[in-house]
């Protein structure tokens, strides 16, 4: 029996500490909104909710001194559940995967894994685990049964008991060395899918590249995003093992309610020129895999590429403002282009100063990656801060960068060779992580992640 | 000329394009409400803020256009602040430091520096300079005066532009190696300050051990903090250096707007037994040095001891609840007392179940920690995840556990050695880092950090 709320212990009765009413979705059956194509976070009402669940749709424990009591799911959900409550679940099923057209949450862990084993069969019992462990997480419900037995290691860590879904999206993909013939799926990689080419300047390690899975889980607050990456790696055990891993961040909601384009850590706003996830077809054409472009079973799917960049923050903090804005091409406080005053008034590299220089230098950054607008992708990066680089002393700070498309050699790969070439910005950052994943359509109720491939 | 709103660009009209309106409370002379005895955020109301303000009391520079105008204190304030902005405010200024009984922040960056010179004097600058710029960044106003001049370095870097305050606080203390006679200030070290005795279990490692200098900088906001500690890196360029930094990080208050007990990474909650700060007399007794303790430099000061104690999280994760819960002491779903039912209930350490046993195992964390419970300590901790350990595999994550207390012998190391001797918790945990800092008393408008001392 599933779906103990996240908050709830086994010494007392269930209702009366609850110090923090929230939504107490159960896992499956209330989630059946796709919010994903908007990229807006639709509420879902309490009274969908009590109707989707069902009587009897959740059976759901209610443990007390020791002994369990079976509540129907609409007088759980309807003792449980505030209005405040919902808003915070990001549906996991859906036609499209959450957390790529979703509005960036604050915090992300981003985890690649390797896997241990060559046997299809359990690496899509794997997938299965995952699924009904991320769709039970994304929910804020505790996972599995045995949060209570003494005798039993609990199923689920606990850390984010009593904490709030937190938008939280769980995002996965497998890389090119899914395919390499281990499982037989050789024959259904997507033609040209691949590690990213070296790029000029590159100084990736071996310890922040590739994976045959990648897993990207965002959340509103880092210790329900922890939380659920830790999970998986714990249900993963004896199949697949972290390879990589990652921590990230934005500024919060609290300390920017208008949700202003955040600022990457050379104090710049980053996103300004995202397209406007809102617009289907926009994203039809620019981030899901369309019916014709590959394999069937990326149909709805997209490509991410990562690359963990580090920025040479030191050396920035000592380059002038002037220097600063034309190597990003725009003015630091307002984020508009170069000459401009608003942030999204439209950036015209054609512009020239009365001398007839271009304003935007061509080499600066929002010069090369909009070049001539055609080529886009769909950014959704987080700064990162992990401590001292041991070697020089300095932060070990920057952009955990993170694209997604619908093909990535026209579109990341196509933009990234200008700016490994001649990017102004290249003085002060350094690539030194690399991953591709192809990340599987979204999952249907009942279905599995990667069920179209396998 | 001082002051600038974070938000503020040169480019537009100054007020147009504030998404975020807040308090633009100007440094020093806006805040002198020390709320740090009651632990409370006192609110400065918006009237006070004018009145303490004075009219010109702050020249600010309005910049529009590339062309400056002076706006007097009063209508910078009137026109920036809304109700909701000086909550989010910790003064810096006070009897005390911030950040010691100031609720603890969802945020954490700590960094313990080393000293480059010998030359006390630069020393003291550092402190100045310190001072000035910490309580400019808690007051969520862009550092310096360049950051609108084009053909110089900006005075801030920037990333927190726009962002709150996010009730900041920014701790200072000094390591024993500060008194090593570089500065001619050997006879002021307190009698007895020394790093902490080798415990028992103890697997050290020098790259989390020591510093000249600790800074602890808590917010509600990652990047916030971030923005902080690395400024003060900034302006210690040339007199000190970071020696190490970590991140930490507790429960978002979006994810706990009840501000429940916060989980540690092991699934149980962390401080339930910490004293009440609300309580000047405890605090008194157990946090603040006092007049007759030691040298009169560190009267109002307090000792901060910090352990960074890695979790072995997959060998927990694979013991019992009843092992779990009999290595805390404490049930962990309600944080209760074994055998009661609420967390704060009373620990009863003499009770024992029917056969006669404790019912709280003797080793138990909680049981040796609190002893016969005239030892306490300060807890202000926070979890922490920092990717991988490279040689295991493992997630490197657990705690960056600091206290606070008037005495760092009788107290933390009275405690500490009775939890390294027989600590069930210590077959998961290993202390990994481990620092102490005399944290200087507050400081008053016009002085400095540690000016106290020198």
């Amino acid at each position: 029996m599933k779906g103990f709320k996240r908050q709830k212990g086994q010494e007392k009765p269930q209702y009366a500490e609850s110090r923090n009413k929230r939504a107490d979705l159960a896992k499956k059956d209330a989630q059946p909104v796709d919010d994903e194509q908007s990229g807006k976070g639709k509420s879902v009402s309490r009274r969908d909710l009590l109707k989707l669940a069902g009587v009897g749709g959740l059976g759901l424990l209610l443990g007390g001194g020791g002994v369990g009591a079976v509540l129907s799911a609409s007088q759980r959900l309807e003792s449980m559940m505030t209005a405040a409550d919902t808003k915070d679940v990001v549906p996991f099923y859906g036609k499209h995967q959450a957390g790529i057209v979703t509005p960036a949450q604050d915090f992300i862990c981003f985890a690649a894994f390797d896997l241990m084993t060559r046997d299809k069969e359990q690496v899509r019992n794997l997938f299965k685990a995952w699924t009904e462990a991320s769709a039970t997480m994304t929910s804020g419900v505790l996972l599995g049964t045995d949060n209570e037995n003494l005798n039993l290691p609990p199923s689920d860590t606990g850390e984010a008991a009593g904490l709030s879904p937190s938008r939280t999206t769980i995002t996965f993909g497998v890389g090119p060395s899914f395919f390499d013939g281990r499982y037989g799926l050789a024959g259904l990689k997507p033609a040209g899918f691949r590690e990213l080419p070296r790029f000029q300047g590159d100084a990736l390690e071996e310890q922040w590249c590739g994976g045959d899975i990648g897993v990207q889980v965002c959340a509103n607050d880092l210790q329900v995003a922890f939380h659920a990456l830790r999970n998986l790696a714990r249900i993963a055990r004896g199949t697949a093992v972290l390879r990589w891993t990652q921590e990230g961040f934005q500024r919060t909601a609290q300390a920017d309610p208008a949700g202003s384009t955040p600022r990457n850590l050379l104090g710049f706003k980053d996103g300004t020129g995202n397209p406007d996830t809102s617009k289907a077809d926009e994203m039809n054409r620019l981030v899901w895999t369309q019916a014709n472009d590959g394999p069937a079973w990326m149909g709805d799917g997209s490509y991410m590429a990562v690359r963990r960049i580090r920025m040479r923050v030191e050396v920035w903090d000592r380059s002038t403002l002037g220097d600063q804005e034309n190597t990003f091409g725009r003015h630091r406080s307002s984020g508009a282009p170069l000459g401009k005053t608003k942030e999204f008034d439209k950036l015209d590299l054609a512009a020239t100063n009365p001398e007839g220089k271009p304003l935007t230098p061509p080499t600066s950054h929002v010069a090369l990656a909009h070049g001539d607008g055609s080529i886009n992708i769909l950014r959704r990066s987080y700064s990162y801060s992990s401590g001292l680089d041991k070697q020089t002393g300095q932060l070990d700070a920057g952009l955990l960068f993170i694209s997604y498309q619908r093909d990535l050699f026209k579109q990341f790969v196509h933009i990234q060779e200008k700016l490994a070439r001649n990017d102004k910005l290249n003085e002060y950052i350094v690539h030194k992580g690399s991953a591709v994943f192809a990340c599987f359509p979204g999952v249907s109720q009942g279905g599995y992640i990667g069920d179209t491939l396998f």
